[in-house]
């Protein structure tokens, strides 16, 4: 919209804000000190006014989870396989894949800071939860446009999503083979085959 | 041992370090804003020397750890009811209250703050993730002790654990009842007999 107020810094395009607001946000997470998360050390990272990040984003959680949806599917790109199990397997190996970087971790412990806090209700907490896995939405609900039943959203919360995440957060490495299957296995039930 | 420093502040025992200390943690992990988690900053909300805290705890990581073993001893306790579904039903239970409160999430929000970093070897981040669900391992070995085959860590990290972290974590209440139940079943497999 309207440009940046002059300031001693260089003026950036929006793009370029966006990006280097994001950067920042993934630095200050990175630190492993545990570097202040606020919005003016964002600022002062990305070098812009924090006026501009307040003014885009409207708060520490809107930028967090615009940072962490962006590289969700930048990172976690969602497959056809045609099948609910297969799509299940697919969606988890990226998951183990990135888990087993660092910068991936990074992305999930995000994912947890960007949850709204205690103070906001239920109902809006379980909408944000959704927003971050829309790829599981997305799942479920191209297996039942195929007539298959894919299990209920918190299933997959507890059985897939959930030792997952747990792992990126705590920091321990899920085993070197066969993970992706046992934990859709162990949430579909049945025989591997199909 | 040796007094502290004099300083301008009221002199406090040890034991008063110790606990006014763990409350500024855990007041600086409630802080809607993401206040800085750093020995600094909890040093002067307890109103001690940094120093002291180094003195005393070494890193940051170690204060947290202490933080979060001591308050999951006394918030979470552990129930022997002479039967390794019945004990781990109990400790879910236990677990559920907990995350229902806004202190108990915070709780699990802090275990996975205090857990090491990806800096860390994977064999002691695994160490320290035992010493912070010492009671899970109390649980295996007392049914090993009964003759029963008690699942893997890693299976009760998947089924048990990291459900209801997650839910901690993310802010998602779990199901209204039956919920232990229904991981334990889960995790042992077969009827809720017994």
């Amino acid at each position: 919209m309207s440009p940046e107020q002059p300031s001693p810094r260089i003026r950036k395009s929006p793009e370029q804000v966006r990006s280097a607001v994001h950067q920042a946000v993934i630095d200050l997470l990175s630190d492993p000190e545990g570097a202040d998360l606020t919005i003016p050390a964002i600022a002062q990272r990305a070098g812009v006014n924090h006026t501009s990040i307040y003014r885009r984003w409207g708060s520490r959680e809107a930028l967090l989870a615009d940072v962490v949806t962006t590289r969700l599917e930048r990172d976690w790109p969602l497959k056809d396989t045609g099948s609910l199990r297969g799509d299940l397997i697919a969606w988890a190996e990226a998951g183990v894949a990135s888990i087993r970087t660092p910068e991936g971790r990074l992305l999930i412990r995000a994912v947890a800071l960007s949850m709204p806090g205690s103070h906001t209700a239920q109902g809006e907490r379980a909408q944000q939860f959704q927003r971050r896995i829309a790829a599981i939405e997305s799942i479920r609900e191209r297996a039942a446009g195929r007539g298959e039943s894919p299990p209920s959203l918190e299933q997959i919360l507890d059985q897939l999503i959930a030792p997952l995440y747990l792992r990126a957060i705590f920091g321990i490495d899920p085993p070197a083979s066969g993970y992706p299957e046992l934990l859709v296995n162990r949430l579909l039930g049945g025989a591997p085959g199909a």
